[in-house]
This record gives structure tokens, sequence and C-alpha cells, in this order.
């Protein structure tokens, strides 16, 4: 079958034939409807070989939806031709958080070598993807695969950010969500959906804000010197209750915590290299920073299920397979407005 | 092997030779190390044949812990030999509640018909027994299955109701544990352990009270019509923070709400047909009156985790195979003291 | 000044002329803008004598806004001529529940004989109101006192129910909102503001469940013995995580527990002497039940900065303090859409 | 009266004699039974002129207890001759932070000049000290002011760090206190009393460390390089559920945020300049570092009521008036064991 791999540390994606994947024990086997291309993909391939924590080649895309090819012994409750969504963040099963369906925090992960399809187990820019247990699997039903493959990822990622933070989020309050880009711009969408603070949009130029505004954002601001204090005003001077920064570079980190009020949520999600700040005096009274990553089972199943209603909406681009590279070279120019998305078929 | 069956409606339980099960592809036998003897089933068989949601005979057990004796296909993780205790609510493991460990609320087990062993399942009161999937087993570690084994029941099921409760326990309340008995006497050691309220344990009998007294109990209170006036008195009163009705028939649920403070958390844990009553005015504010069951997989290696600090401590007698028959007489005569272990190899 | 007063048990309210009131040291006199009629003060009028906790005559009106007219000695930060509404449950303001600001839930103010304004302390229908703290007073700015001031009971109290609810509506959820009048088309709105779940309204008319559909309800049911059934039907056969029962007699009350799912919160908020059941085996398990009582003094605000955005607004109908008794009349008669606002200017 | 002030920039506190304040409307006058002498008074007294606050001089003293002198005009519910302690982060008492008691975190404190008293109104090292209002006083009934006066700041800052950290603190889980001196002493009686958490100390001399061993601590870690490591592998290499930083230097926040584990609570409280820093990747995930100030009315409430129970117990040096200089020098020499206590009436 055909799979877009990174075969060598430093080279671009390739187009390669590879066997066809069979589902051992426990095991299923999926045919690819979509999978999604990624920001942290192209991260990766720019880490020198000491610092990559998997083997080459790999066959890329962390982001998948696909119907239900085949199933190994004592596999139940799937059909085959069912129409399925990948949870990515693979982890152990049975430790203390993998037994509350949060593997994205998996305790033994590491340990055991188990990592994520796309970034460590073949992924699913493929025909054809293997997940290892179909505890990894969420029914999509009649959600088209293609539009809401990126919920899995750039879906997940900024629900469970926003999810921690909803107790902070009460109505006379402000949100501010730094990047609004593939996760920020449905970052917007679910804070709209699921709270009544103020979003405030923050982005290095005019058209990404417009996009801000478009999915729901009550305010932008140009990402510059004076947006901390534009921030600042916009909430009456307190601060916001909550800060998403989905760039986390030096500047973004900065600004997320100079702007977080008193008791504020600051969730750094971005990988950008920035090292957020927390002192006392200096930073707002119990503003709590932190740094999340993906999310758990049943938050994806929540965010599928928002999408059921309608209120996110991811703006995808699709690609064939043998496209998949130009759709890497594209995202690497900043050229993808919002997820760009292959699809096998096609 | 030797297994003690519930066999005809009605009837008592009785030692029995089935066949020894064999572990299919993802599943795991057990070596029964111990096996809890509870109120519940004599419950269960109390019941009529049209109530009964599963079929005869049935092997009696849903406290289990053993050893494992063989995997079947594709399992991973296990060694032959380990020390395991059971999880029993088994789900579907895939729903909205399954996938963050709530399996004990599994939204599907019922239209699936999926059954706790012992409760629908062969259950553990036998030589050997079939665990469905590993992801039902929590390491045991060190600790003795012989005194740990009924924490899977008479420790998780408290665990969880307290769990609940815990935000409400607040320096300066009270938490009332109504029946200081199996499950009673393991709440008042968990309120202990996980609070800082006073603990007032009520029970009908003196030499009950009196154990309450040993394991942690600030006070004690008689169960009669004097009680709830009795509880006021002690909590200033302003009624409980939290109150656990481990009997649940109708005198003590009507106690129950009775005792309950503003915002108070009111858990009717007991089987024993009462009917609690929340009406505006007469109940306390905001009192919210709930009746759990069972535990999670995640609340399971807690209690574990708190056996492991000698926190917890339950009372055991344990019994061979061939004498669970009498075990079962003499819990329902009322004459077992704490918790009856069932010791197959004994 | 003009005053309408409950004078007589059994009597309906009359206009009458009573002293203008004179704040003492840390009191504060409002000229009354605006103050709303409600339900319940047609059920304390329907009370006999001996249930009656307070003194007749009463001047009517919990509902309460106005502009600072004079401070007494000691009070600071307030302006004459300010625009504040009323926080209406007043309590010692120094126990456990008072020091978080829950003075609807005072732990003394029975003993101390604390008692809201228009429920034992004169009320808010009158020319001038006294109130006994400015902490009871929330800022209006530029909220307009006659369209807003229900959102001090209708608002508040719905706020209070559905904030102790937002934890459990998660995404793919639904909230059943049982009476779509007064307290329940704000409800709806709530709901829509703050979640993302499916909201289900309920009433006896279909008058009533357009109201809900305009106000946003998703679906609406008639409230007939089909309902529990259909309300199953629509939530997947798992029920709803919410129910809130703003009407509260016995046919509600029993539909709000029917209808609950696992771990569902049930909040029976109408005063129809309603009792709601909980017993382990029929009620979902770990839904809680409970019966909450307006809000707290941070609600309000949130409630009116939750009006500031535009996503609540309430349905009202103004009369002059000489209409009072005819607005009574007209509510008892269930003539009244949305909320009666008295108006002693106009 | 005699009253202990830090009169000019940079000099040592002076023992002077200055008017008995009266109480205003609104106001109570207390008879000082004791105050706490504190690091952070070191700490404002060793800043330049230009960062200073407030205006001098200054009597200091932000931990109090008195008896009822005398009340102003409209103060209610207070008897003369009643012992209570002061809550010292006085706020506005009506912000929407206030309104729910958390006066430490007053979004208005700032521009209208509140200060606590003894950190810019007079404090409470002195023969009276003036109350601004009521509810800045909890009620001490039984318990000794000397023995509890520190609670008011000693034992109310750990508390509330402590009290945000709770959810986290499941049993099998790890806290570290870092700092076992005046708050951390209190902080591991804490932990102790209100979760079934290992608690692990840490400090630079074995001599705290028997003294963190004598009040409950289980592991005791020396600070050094070593020390993370070794936390590290006390946790199962995991990491803490939560750290508590009492010192909060720059040394000791890295090892703060190096022993976090996955979703763990990072509280810097110690003033002591140091930067805690959030970096995906390298600080555990969803591990929240936040710095807490001080506490919230019901907090204090809730810290005294602990004291009843006998759970915390505050090692105290006394001194008289005359001697507080004394205490100040011997603080600042790091001579004191626990805290130093002013006993006017000595």
């Amino acid at each position: 079958m055909k799979a877009v791999q990174y075969r060598r540390v430093g080279a671009a994606p390739e187009v390669v034939t590879v066997p066809e994947p069979e589902p051992g024990p426990g095991e299923v086997l999926l045919k690819v409807t979509a999978a999604g291309v990624c920001h942290s993909d192209i991260a990766v391939m720019s880490w020198p070989a000491e610092q990559l924590p998997f083997p080459l080649p790999l066959t890329l895309g962390h982001e998948g939806a696909g119907t239900v090819a085949a199933v190994g012994d004592g596999v139940k409750g799937l059909e085959i031709g069912e129409s399925v969504a990948v949870y990515g963040p693979w982890g152990c099963g049975t430790c203390h958080l993998c037994a509350q369906g949060k593997e994205n925090y998996c305790l033994r992960a590491e340990a055991l070598g188990i990592r994520p399809p796309g970034l460590g187990a073949p992924g699913a820019i493929a025909e054809y993807l293997l997940v290892d247990d179909p505890r990894h699997l969420v029914p999509l039903g009649d959600l088209d695969p293609v539009r809401n493959v990126p919920l899995t990822d750039a879906g997940l990622t900024p629900y469970h950010a926003i999810k921690g933070a909803l107790p902070k989020l009460t109505p006379g309050g402000a949100a501010v969500v730094i990047g609004s880009g593939g996760l920020g711009h449905v970052g917007v969408q679910l804070l709209r959906a699921l709270s009544a603070v103020r979003v405030i949009a923050v982005d290095v130029s005019e058209e990404k804000l417009e996009l801000a505004r478009t999915v729901g954002a009550h305010e932008t601001v140009l990402s510059d010197a004076a947006a901390p204090a534009r921030i600042r005003e916009l909430t009456g001077g307190l601060g916001a209750q909550a800060v998403f920064d989905f760039v986390g570079v030096p500047p973004t980190v900065a600004m997320a915590t100079a702007v977080a009020g008193v008791e504020a949520d600051v969730a750094i999600v971005g990988i950008g290299g920035g090292v957020a700040q927390v002192q006392f005096g200096v930073t707002a009274y119990d503003a709590a920073v932190r740094a999340p990553y993906w999310g758990s089972r049943a938050e994806l199943m929540e965010v599928l299920d928002l999408a059921r209603t309608g209120a996110v909406d991811v703006h995808v681009e699709t690609y064939t397979i043998d496209e998949a590279p130009k759709a890497y070279e594209r995202l690497h120019a900043g050229e993808i407005d919002g997820r760009a998305v292959i699809v096998p078929s096609a």
C-alpha cells in the first residue's frame, strides 16, 4: 500500500509502498478515509537525530479516521465498514491515568515504548492504519471524516486545554486566544460554544484576525509590543480569566502570563520553545500556568459531539496521498489556511 | 474445579464441580487467592425468578483476587503468577463513561448483556476465575489478598461515595455514617484518612458502635427515634456536611435526609429499599441526595494505595470453599463481624 | 410614600401611604426605579397565619432596583444617584456561608430574624427601599433597571441552579427545563449561553413551548404522561445530564427524577409542594437531587454581566405602583407573559 | 498606648507611644491579646523607599487577635469582651472576589488604597487595634489567642495553598513541602489532616527536618543538588502531585517544578524572589504553577476549626511589647523556632 514516510533525518516526506498491515489479536485494521497534516510533524522533522525518540522510517500522520477493514481475534463491538476516528495519544491502558482515559498522560508509555501513530508507531497517512486496541476508536457515525479528522488533534488539544479552564470562565470575564491558526481558530469556536466569556484573539496578521472574527472572536488584537496593554484595557484593567497560547514562542508566553488576571488559568499549548515565568508579586495572584498535551478519550468524544451540533467547523484543504509532500511544504511555508487533510481514496 | 453456585431461585448456595475455564483472546485466567462474601449476594438470592437479571446456575463472588494462571492471545503486560485484584463492575470499555474508567456506570452494559463476575458472569468463589480483559485487574503487589479482597467492593463502594462528597468536607464539618458493618466500618476509616471532619457513626447495637469507635469514629449514636435530634445537637444545630447510608432501609434514608445540612451530600449506598425524599423547604437547601453504585477503576487503585499506607484495615474471617455455604448462612444471620473471605487454597 | 402592602392574611395587596424610611449607620436608602412581582409572593399570601414567618403588614417586593438616595454614617463607596440592583437573600454576613457570599444559605439568618426585603423586611414595591448594608447592592451601570430587575430573582435563581450543574453539562448531553415561564424562560437562555448541551423545554401549553423555542430551546415537549418517554427518546435512551424543575408540583418532580441520566444533576426549584424520590435501582446511579434556593452575591454579579452581553433578555410588562394590585391579580390568573415589573416613577 | 512601629526606611522597629484609636461608624476597637511576628515584615523593612507602598511610620503586625473593646455606630453581632482573630487581607468587600470572601484577591484594594493592618494600616503589635469592619473578625471562642494568632497568616497561607491542591491529592500520591519553618511546619500538619498522601519535607538543616518529622512528615530530604532525584525516587519516578514552596528562592522554585508530576499543583508561596519556569516538554504535562497569597475569610474559619480538633499546633515563643524589637532581631537571625508572638498584657 502507499504510505507517506519520514525516512531520513532532515529529509522531506516521501510517498513509498509498504506492506499492508494485518491485525493481530486485539488489533483493528482501518482503511484510512482521512488523515490530518500537523505543524508538530514539521517540528519533529526538524529535530536532530539524537533528539528523535523513535527509529526511522516512520509513516506520518497522527490525526486519522477510517473504516474498519478487519479485526483481530478477540475484538468485539466493531462492525466491518464502520466509520471511526482514531484517538491518537496511546497509553498503556492500565495505569492510574489511563484508567481515567487520560492516555495522553500515561505514566508508563515511555517506559513501555508505546507511542502514538505517526509519532513513533506507523501513522495514518497511508492507505491502511493498524490500531492497537479498539478502545482507541471513536465512532464517527454520519460525521464527514474529511472535515472532522483534524478534531482528533487540532480539536482535542484546544478542547482539553479549555475544559481545564472552564470553572474560571464565569460571565463577565474574558479569554485570550494567542494564535488563530489551526488550533486557535478551533479554540475560539470552542470558547464561544462552552462559555459566555468575551473572547479576545491575538495574532500577527490582520488576515488571521479576520478568520478569528469570522469564527466568533469578540475582539482581536494585533500581536505586538502594545498587545498586553491593549488586552488589559479590554478587560477593564483586570486581565483575562484564561489565556491559551497556541504559539508558544518566547514573546507569546511572556504575553500569556502578562495578561492573566488573578486566579486565571494560563495554558501554554504551542510547542515554540517559550518558557513561561511565574513569580510572586509579578504574576497575578494564583494565576496557574501549565503546559497541557493533547486530550483524553472522553474529551475526544465530546469534541465530536460538539461537531455534531455544528458548533465547531474546521476549514480544510484536501490532498491525495501523492500530494502529501506538497501539503507539508505548503504548511511549512505558512500557506495553509486552517488544516490540510490527506484523502487516500481521492 | 470447585465452585460455589447459586443454582435454583430460593435455594442455598452449593459447592459443585465445574470445568476449569480457559482464556480466549484478550482474556485472563486467575487462580483465586481470595473471594469476598457480600450482603448483596444474599439480596440477589432473595429475588423472585422474574426479577433475576441473569440465568442460573451462577458461580458466586464479586469480590475476587488471584494470581495470573494463564493469558489469552494478545494479552500484554501481565506476568504469570502476578498477584492481582479484580475490578468487578465490568462495562463495555468504550462508552463515554467507560472511557473515564467509570465502568460501574457503563451506558451499554445492560444492552450488551455485560455483567460483573458473581452477579451474572461466573464469580470468584471458585478455584479459578476468568477475567474478560486485563484492564479489570489491579496489581496487588505485597498486599495480602485475603485481608484486602473486600476492598474491591466493601472498600471501593464507600470510597466512591465518599470521594464524591470530599469537596463538602471542610474542617469544622461533620460526616454521618449510618451502619457500621462491612461497608460502614471501612467508610469510617476512609473519612478519617481523607478529611478532617468529625465522624459520627450510627448503628442499632452498642456492639457495632464500639467497632465504629475502634476504627476512628469521633461520636457514636444509637439508631433510634432520637438519633436525628442527637446528630443535630452534635453538629451545632446545622446538620452534617455529608451523610452515608450504608443500610438504606426506610428509617435510615429518612434519617439521612433529616440530618443533612445546607449544601450537604447525601449518599444512599445500602440496598434496603428505602426511598429518600427531597422537598423544598423540608430538605436542607441544596443538600444533594444520590444513590451511587460501586466505583471506578482509578478509585480501586486509590483504595488499594490507601491500604498500603495502613489507613484501612478490614476485619475478616476466613473460610474454605467447602465452608462457603456456612459463611453465607452466618452472614444472613448477622453473625459475621466485618467481612467473610473464602480462601480456596486453605 | 406609597407602598404596596400585604396587610391581613388572605387579603389582596393594597396601596398604602407609609413614612419614608431614613438610613441609620451603615444603611442605604434607595429611590426605587423598578420592582418585580413574583409567584412566590402569591404563594406566601396563600399561607395560613400560623405558617407565616413574619408579622403583617408587609411591604411586598423581593426583586428591587433603585438609585442611591441617601447613605447612613460609615457607608463608603457609593455615590448619590448611582443605579443599583438589590441582592435579596440577606444573611448575617459573617457565618461560614455568608463569608463566601452565599447569604441565601446563611446559617444564622433564622436565629437572628434576618429576612429578605419583601419577605419579612419592608420590600421594594414602594417609592423608597431601605437596604441594611451596601454589600447587598450591585451596580447596574447602564443596564436598564426595568428590564433587568427580574434578574435579581428570576435570573439569579435559575443561574444558581444551573451553575451547580455545569460540570455535568458536557457536549453531547442534554438539559431539561420543566416550566418555561418566568424562571424557565430565563433558564433556557442561561443554558444556551453557558453550555453546549441540547436544551429540552417542557411545559403544559403549546404557547409556552413556543416562547421556549423563541428563547433558544432545541426541543420542546408537551408535559403529559408521555413526556418522560419522549425525553428518554430525545436523549438516546440515556436521560438528561441535568434537569431543572421550575414548577415543583408532584407530577413535575416525578418527571424530573424519571428523565435524569446516570450522574445527572436534578434541581427542584419551583415551590409546588412536590416531593422528589431517590431510590437505589430506580433513580439513575449517582443522579443527585437537590432543592436549591436563590443564589449568591457573586452569582448576581455574573447574571448581570451576562445581561450586559445580551445573552439574557427578560420579557417584562410594566405597571405603576397604583396598578400593582392588578399585576398580582393577573399573575395569579396566569395572564402575565414573562415578568411583571412595578415602576414607581411611571 | 504602646505600639511597635517601623518609622524610617531601613531603621529597626521601635516601641513608641501613640494615641489610642477610637472606632468610627462600622468600626471595631480590639484590645490586643496576641500579635504574630512574621518574616514578611522583615522583607518589607528591607525595601528601599521607592518600593514601599505605604507611608511611614507604620505600626507593625498583620497577625492579630484581641477582645472587643468598643464598637462604632451600626455594628451588630459583637459583644464587648468577645475574643476574636483578625482576618488580615482586607479588601473592598463588594467586588466579585470580595463577594466570595476572597478579600486577599480584592480587585479594587490597590485603587482604593485599602491595605492590611501592619502592612499599610496600623497593625496589631500595639495595645489596641482598630478593625475597619466586623466582617474581618472571626470568633476564637475557647481557642488560646497566643498559640493560635499565627494561624491568621502562618496557618491561613499554607491552608489556602493546600486547599487549592486537594483535588490532586489522591491516595498513593505525594506532596512535597519545601521549607519546614513557620509556614512549612504548619503545612505538613495541614496535609496530614486533610489528605492521605505521603508528605515529603525538604529543608536545609537536619534540625528543621527533625521538626518536620515531629509534626508528621513521612519522609524528609536535605535540600541540596541531589534532592530532586531523591524526591523522584521516593515517588516511584513519577514526581509529586503537589509541591508547596514556602521559601521561594531561585533554587527552591527550580526544585519545585522539577519534582512536580503530571497534572501536579505547584504553589510558590515564599517571597524569595525565585522565578518558576513552565515549558512544554520540560515541565511535567499539565503541572500548574501558581503564586497564591494569604487566604479567604471562610478559609480562616476552617483553619481555626482545624485547630479546635487539635490537628494543628503552632510552636510559639512569647514576647512583651517592649521585647518586640528583640523578637524581630532574633527572627532576622534565624533564631526563632516556629513563631514569635507578642503578648501586650504580658
